[in-house]
């Protein structure tokens, strides 16, 4: 089966992990007779800071004919925060209905988390974070009526669609996994967006009498996920929440460079994304020490979306073999002095 | 000097904490010369559900002129939320001008926390939480254009004077603690209200050129919770921000049965008002083993902030030598076996 990827390694570190990554999934697609063929935009900041945009205006429509999309990561130093995330990601996930961002956090063996009472494969749950709207709709504005009484607002819009897809998608997860989904919101605080979504939750698990619901609020989560994240199985949180909870379920994980995304759309009319869950890091870019596991187990959720099981299983293999190796390269977030090349180089070796 | 003191000891196990704390706090004002005369105002869940309001449509009168209001808890699993926090949490708060919740975090000597390479002393912050506006407006509605079409819409709303006051209320903080002061936004997803906020706090940064300032995105300090939280000092953040990270930071400091709170107007116009972070965990409402750590913490903070410092460095004190010493009793949220009564005792014979 050949495959048409879409690469846009964007800014910073992004190249960099996309780069060392590729060899490896090369070859572990080559061992499982997949054939993949990659076109690479070099769209992002520095496209933007030459031509006034992060991308072309046609640049859905160049997308849309891929199987899928891997992107390496987006945000610069000298170009605004909404212009990177407005101009190319959001772009592309509300273009393509990626309503759907899958969010895996497991604690690995050979990696020391910072939780003391967690070992190896006790954290290993999954965030459903609604990924196209919610918090991060561009509403709102300032109203200045004279300096002492300037006022902001900011707004948040949840429709049936991106809500139901999310939920949906996090039940058929939960209902493949142990059966249990947990409900992050703020309710009883937020009386219209939160309880417009725990309403739709309640209608959609009707269809989902197995999986048991637990609803918790945002705060006592983040909390719970210190004190007790071996609880957990499947999450399901808006765009917000779902951000802080996987940064969060990078942190207890050992590293933000270990942890992989997907932005899907579930009705496969569009093609989905894959990117590690770390930015730009400018403070690391051309050091050569960036991690490139996030990236390739990234490769893993699409290949796994794809339908290629059997290739996901293996990119996971050589990763799991590499961290439980106490003589493998490492790179510096993991606690090791290796850079990306030597881990990416010693990742192939682990194949097949 | 007297103080006068209103008790709303409220829901769960509100009125147990409360009144176990009270012998503690009396003996301790009484060696310091500090007279303490206290009123009860029996509000919150089971008021409504007698008599359809949460506190009675003069309670902000009645409470005007205290020195300062104590809270046990509110929250009542036959009470809608929005019930019991509009019908008095908020009602006071915002009608007090309380723009400022003050959460400490630290973890004492004897306590076990949850991160492996964090010990006493290392966990030392306090946030600094908007606590009237942003994000729990009530603002928002829903829109039913048919089932498919519904959307739901959510509002959040900044003012100079509810921003003002507590990011400089967080400078002044910052300026007699470590000279550092870290602002928790999310400026790059919403680009109104965050933005605004940021532009208050630049603005207020030039009146005090010794304060470093960091910024911080939401997700990322939430990582950074568990990854490095001895770097923060004092943290500035929005009302739903302040509400995860404060639950976060109880929970990195091993129980949320040890964190207090407090809501000031730094104005001093209206009595500010002090209580545990816990909730009414009817759980274990009438098993007598909340911990009553967290509101002689409360105490501690209500004395400080009446100036007071003396009483407040001695509750302080037991509660630093209770729980450094092994064979002293603890609730079983910090691993002990023993009960609310058993602690407050203890904690009085270490009375100076
Ligand atoms: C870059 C930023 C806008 C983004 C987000 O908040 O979604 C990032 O934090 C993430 O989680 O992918
Ligand atoms: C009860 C709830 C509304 C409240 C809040 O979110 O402010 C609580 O979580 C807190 O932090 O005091």
């Amino acid at each position: 089966m050949t495959y048409e990827i879409a690469l846009i390694p964007g800014d910073g570190i992004g190249p960099e992990v996309v780069d060392r990554s590729l060899p490896v999934v090369e070859a572990a697609a080559d061992a499982h007779g997949v054939s993949l063929e990659t076109t690479r935009y070099d769209w992002g900041s520095d496209r933007y800071l030459a031509e006034g945009a992060m991308m072309p205006d046609d640049g859905l429509d160049r997308l849309r004919g891929y199987d899928a999309i891997f992107l390496g990561a987006v945000g610069h130093p000298e170009v605004p925060d909404h212009v990177t995330l407005r101009g190319l990601r959001l772009e592309i996930t509300k273009g393509f209905k990626q309503h759907v961002c899958k969010r895996p956090s497991y604690l690995f063996e050979g990696v020391t988390g910072p939780l003391r009472d967690y070992g190896a494969g006790e954290i290993d749950f999954v965030v459903y974070r609604q990924n196209t709207e919610g918090e991060y709709a561009d509403i709102g504005g300032r109203e200045y009526r004279g300096h002492d009484n300037e006022v902001a607002f900011q707004g948040a819009m949840f429709t049936r669609e991106g809500t139901e897809t999310i939920v949906r998608a996090a039940f058929e997860a939960a209902s493949e996994r142990e059966g249990k989904l947990t409900n992050v919101t703020k309710s009883n605080a937020q009386a219209y967006g939160m309880v417009f979504w725990d309403d739709v939750l309640r209608e959609i698990a009707g269809e989902y009498p197995d999986v048991e619901v637990e609803r918790l609020l945002v705060d006592a989560a983040s909390m719970d996920f210190v004190r007790r994240p071996d609880e957990f199985d499947v999450l399901v949180a808006s765009n917000l929440f779902g951000d802080i909870l996987t940064d969060l379920g990078a942190g207890i994980s050992g590293s933000m460079g270990l942890a992989p995304s997907s932005n899907i759309d579930p009705t496969q009319t569009h093609p989905s994304m894959f990117e590690p869950v770390h930015g730009s890091a400018f403070d690391i870019t051309g050091e050569g020490v960036a991690n490139p596991i996030g990236t390739v187990l990234s490769w893993e959720l699409l290949w796994a979306h794809l339908g290629e099981d059997a290739l996901a299983r293996e990119l996971r293999a050589a990763v799991r073999a590499q961290l439980a190796d106490p003589d493998a390269p490492r790179t510096p977030d993991i606690g090791g002095e290796s850079g990306s090349e030597a881990v990416a180089n010693d990742l192939r070796t682990r194949l097949g």
